[in-house]
């Protein structure tokens, strides 16, 4: 039992810390120090998750990833609207 | 088999996705639009994951979140220590 508990808070740790970062960058609009390559490839990651977790039937996979999703997709949509946006920084193309 | 190989798939863009971000966080030391909060609470929930990985004697939950948290302790460091030095930006403390 407290093992799993242990699994549980983790989850929630690594699901609900992106929680501040989409808030920040929803209110500061500016995301300069965030790398393009970390947001796109994280929310890749999340993405093939989720997947994976429906073809295990897997729920808590499933319900972490999705809550994770929520977060950094707006996360990813704000990153890659700055790199357009901002002409002068297109080698975070490839950082 | 196809789906344990979706989860390897999965974990690996998750845990690699952060070295960009270190190497970029390393190269540019400005650490202004990444959240405090979001670093922190994302690398104690890491920790907790590598916690369970342990007790449950599960090899890939452990790998994944040793190498995870190689990128994210030093982001972490780097966030406090710009906190700390820019004491201008005390709010970031709560955000």
């Amino acid at each position: 039992m407290g093992i799993t508990i242990i699994g549980y808070i983790a989850g929630t740790l690594t699901t609900f810390a992106s929680l501040p970062q989409l808030l920040k960058s929803l209110k500061e609009r500016n995301m300069e120090n965030i790398s393009l390559a970390f947001v796109v490839t994280f929310t890749t990651g999340l993405t093939l998750w989720l997947i994976y977790g429906i073809l295990r039937n897997d729920y808590p996979i499933i319900v972490f990833n999705i809550l994770s999703l929520m977060f950094w997709i707006p996360i990813t949509y704000l990153k890659i609207k700055d790199v357009l946006e901002n002409k002068g920084s297109k080698s975070e193309l490839i950082t």
